[in-house]
């Protein structure tokens, strides 16, 4: 029997994994990965950090933990896999199982042989169909030479104004970026929101937060982009307002790269990519897909979805590389796409469900809002803003929208294997986590989320979110609203609704100062609403029947606040 | 109908939980918490870092978040909760449902009816039986009154030498803490490793770091303690070396304070706590138990375990306060032993069952160290080292202890999560993890642990630990060790045990370099064992039988090397 053929087309991220785990299972294997572009398996998602002056060093994109460029000399020599960089397969002819392809850098074609092929062919950024699209100055942050580009404006401090368009991971981590490089910046985004895989509340704050740091243009696109001898010089937008600026960075997304697979009759699925079904096999059994071109299943709503990243293309590969070699033997289950993103000093993070995406797929759910830190005061503890979504019938978790200067990443990493196991709330009420004041408070944020949800789907108190007051207000809605903070906190800031100010400790010695009908309606809360929650609970004992909490409290706030 | 009477016996951690939780439940029942000490609700697990000077302002570890001192006004004021502190609960007289008290400070007695009483007496510090414990300088970190004195031991610089008997959280905590005020540092351990919740090899990787910082010595216990004029001046040990000190802090463990509910004829179990159910309820239904104070239930083995945290304490409270007022509706259904602890730059933690454990509970289970950043090289990624077991039958995740510079709080929080899921390590090869390269690496360090035992458990690969190779080493058994790193990483760190280098790169070229006869023992490790790993695939293609991977590569070596 002659050696096994596997051809890989992509050489990035999802490519690579599926190559060094085919040769793992299979050290006789031929192994060939075509690769269109110079670099092979690039960090791509440190290019930001490179931009932004987090390391100096363009090799460690490239380069293993040892210090050994992945060229191909490095593939051949370590892993025994033959990788054709420059090279771009032009063609998959599945009759006779061969694929053509082309050096770039010399012209030469030529076809090769497989017994099981994985396509890996990854995205292509968005663009905007708008004139002047092609002068110097605009960019995308999605190659190594998109990086260089970039990194040689840092390192020279040519460039004062630069726009960002699109409000996305992408956008958001280049932002900070190029702020970082000194340049004065504005991020537009063509949607009511920033970051549209979170809710318009969770995006609101970190809006908010950038605020501090850049501009931000919501709900407006680019409608031109103006030049002068070939050169950017500003942005035109869809309002008319002109921006001017010498540098403008694309980041509207991505699009599956599935021309290649599509002339060959791979089947594509409704969200735009690859289908593969849980083995990464698409309908051609010798052919698999893994990575950015392909949709995967979500194990929430078990709708396909595009899920462009770096983690799961790495895993997609693992599954198809073995299973290339082996038979149909690992799987991928699907996702609940869990992102992450840094925001200068925040974090902000997501997995399963938003509470737009609950509500597209029909889910009947309970959602609170805690707002609380990572870690006791006395060790510097920094807020964290959670959103818990979870079933109403079932309490099964739907999924946890985190941000802040706190712990964010240990935030979404146990919501994310919560919600991937399929706990309940109660579950997680009295989860069992590592806890010394270094670390988190004595009930961690996580638990202490679970126990504020928990009081709610059992009707301990009744919720209100910032965005649903601040409707009531504007509404000119008739409530009491009760800050039941300290003198001090209150002197230190306030949000100027036409709240009354009664301290938690006086609550109880002052009741007659709230309305005398029992039927009127109450907003109560404090910094985080813990205190506010406590209040409610008095009042609601007191027979106040329409006692609502606003939840988050001051911390979650998302308007403009008078002090 | 009157209102119901709680009544609290303990005041620190789990019985405040309870009485808050229970006031939340009931606005108009007659909660009292009686308290020993002067202090409420004292952040104790704070009191290591308050006296290492992570902070300075001592009621940090009295106050609530928004700064007020948690005394009896405070809790009577904003919690409608009488607290009774400086008073000692004498008796409980459950024939007629009262206890009896004696005010420390005024010898005032009385005599209090409860419905329900929650006893939460916490657990006493452990002392060694010896000549001169009562020497003026030898304390415990217990109380605040211990913190108090060993800060001003801090402020003052006073003391040039000071001992620490007890190698376990506390003591280690207390060691960092003193080490920071200057002191110059001796840890003394009677068993043969420090942490004894770790196994011994990854007790032995903290110990080897520990031993950069101060003297440690293991397998030696104090005999007596020297004084001159009532001072303590030095220790000895019991190998008859003697350490001269002027100060020893003493953290050899707690025991649970049983002494009340025993005499009550409370009945308590086969490991010396206070018996409770699910609904943390004693053999008598209308006194239930919480905290230090308990045995609770190992959710992995079944059996009872004294669990002196403080997270469990609060959520044990908070089930017994709710349980107090509404009946039996809330369950803490136990515990996995989750634990964490700083070691200056370090930190250690564990979730769900050591290796120890495991043996002892009759687990037939499958082990592997893994060896890996938390994050890129080029974001500063730090070394972690987990040690993962899992059940051999079903997959399912029995425990996990990790260590190192990088993130082990997320790393055990994960852990934590899965275990406490009962998820397989198959479940947690394609975790869905927040990935963005400021907070882990594509494929996150816990991920790749249970890719590794995956394989090791599907046999693509045999493992050695560093413990078993020393043994053959030691035994001088026959062996072919090769390390696959490069030259310049082989000048830099070496292990010195007869090894041959051949990197990677090279090992297709030089198998003639190999032992002849194909059943020859080979050991082959890098410097975290995926390079090794890859080593150890190429040659069992090559036909060697006998090829093991050294787990963990020279990250995780626990022993001296010779560069």
């Amino acid at each position: 029997m002659s050696n096994k053929k596997i051809i890989i087309i992509g050489g990035s991220a999802a490519g690579p994994k599926a190559a060094a785990r085919a040769r793992r299972m299979d050290e006789f294997a031929e192994i060939t990965v075509f690769q269109k572009s110079n670099e092979l398996s690039m960090a791509s998602c440190g290019y930001p950090y490179y931009v932004g002056g987090f390391f100096d060093d363009r090799n460690k994109l490239l380069c293993t933990p040892a210090g050994v460029v992945r060229d191909p000399v490095f593939y051949w020599n370590a892993k025994g896999i033959m990788a054709k960089n420059n090279t771009e397969v032009l063609k998959i002819v599945r009759e006779n199982k061969t694929i053509e392809y082309k050096n770039l850098l010399t012209g030469e074609t030529g076809t090769q042989q497989y017994d099981k092929l994985i396509i890996a062919t990854g995205a292509s950024a968005n663009m905007p169909p708008v004139r002047g699209i092609d002068l110097k100055g605009i960019t995308t942050l999605q190659s190594m030479q998109d990086a260089d580009f970039l990194r040689k404006i840092r390192d020279e401090r040519t460039i004062r104004k630069a726009i960002v368009i699109g409000g996305g991971l992408i956008g958001i981590e280049t932002l900070e970026a190029l702020h970082l490089a000194g340049i004065e910046l504005t991020l537009v985004e063509l949607l009511p929101q920033l970051l549209t895989f979170l809710d318009w509340d969770m995006a609101k704050l970190v809006e908010n937060y950038l605020k501090t740091k850049t501009n931000v243009i919501t709900k407006n696109g680019v409608a031109e982009f103006i030049g002068e001898y070939g050169n950017l010089v500003g942005v035109k937008l869809q309002n008319g307002i002109e921006i001017p600026c010498e540098l403008a960075v694309v980041a509207i997304g991505v699009r599956p790269n599935v021309r290649l697979a599509k002339e060959a009759g791979i089947e594509t699925g409704a969200a735009g990519g690859i289908k593969v079904n849980e083995y990464m096999q698409t309908n051609d059994p010798d052919i698999y897909a893994v990575g950015d071109c392909c949709e995967i299943k979500n194990l929430i709503t078990g709708k396909n979805v595009l899920a462009p990243y770096g983690d799961l293309a790495n895993l997609e590969g693992r599954v198809a590389g073995e299973n290339a070699i082996c038979g149909n033997v690992a799987t991928f289950p699907g996702t609940i796409q869990t992102g992450i993103c840094k925001i200068f000093d925040y974090a902000v993070g997501i997995t399963g469900l938003s509470e737009t995406k609950a509500k597209e797929n029909g889910f009947d759910y309970e959602k609170v809002i805690n707002a609380s830190p990572d870690k006791p005061g006395f060790m510097n503890g920094k807020l964290l803003i959670t959103k818990i979504l979870a079933d109403k019938k079932t309490g099964k978790i739907l999924g946890a929208q985190c941000l802040g200067p706190g712990d964010v990443s240990k935030q979404i990493a146990i919501w994310a294997v919560a919600v991937k196991a399929g706990l309940t709330i109660d579950d997680m009420v009295n989860a069992d986590l590592p806890y010394a004041p270094p670390f988190s408070l004595a009930i961690d944020h996580s638990i202490a989320g679970a126990h504020i949800l928990q009081n709610k789907m059992r009707g301990f108190f009744n919720g209100i979110s910032a965005m649903e007051l601040k409707e009531k207000l504007e509404r000119g809605d008739k409530m009491f609203i009760l800050d039941t903070r300290g003198p001090d906190e209150y002197e230190q800031t306030r949000l100027g609704i036409g709240e009354h100010l009664i301290p938690l400790g006086a609550l109880r010695k002052r009741l007659n100062e709230l309305p005398e009908d029992k039927n009127a309606e109450i907003i109560a809360y404090c910094k985080i609403s813990l205190r506010g929650y406590e209040a409610a609970v008095i009042l609601k004992a007191q027979g106040y029947k329409n006692v609502k909490l606003l939840e988050g409290g001051i911390s979650a706030w998302l308007y403009n606040k008078e002090k």
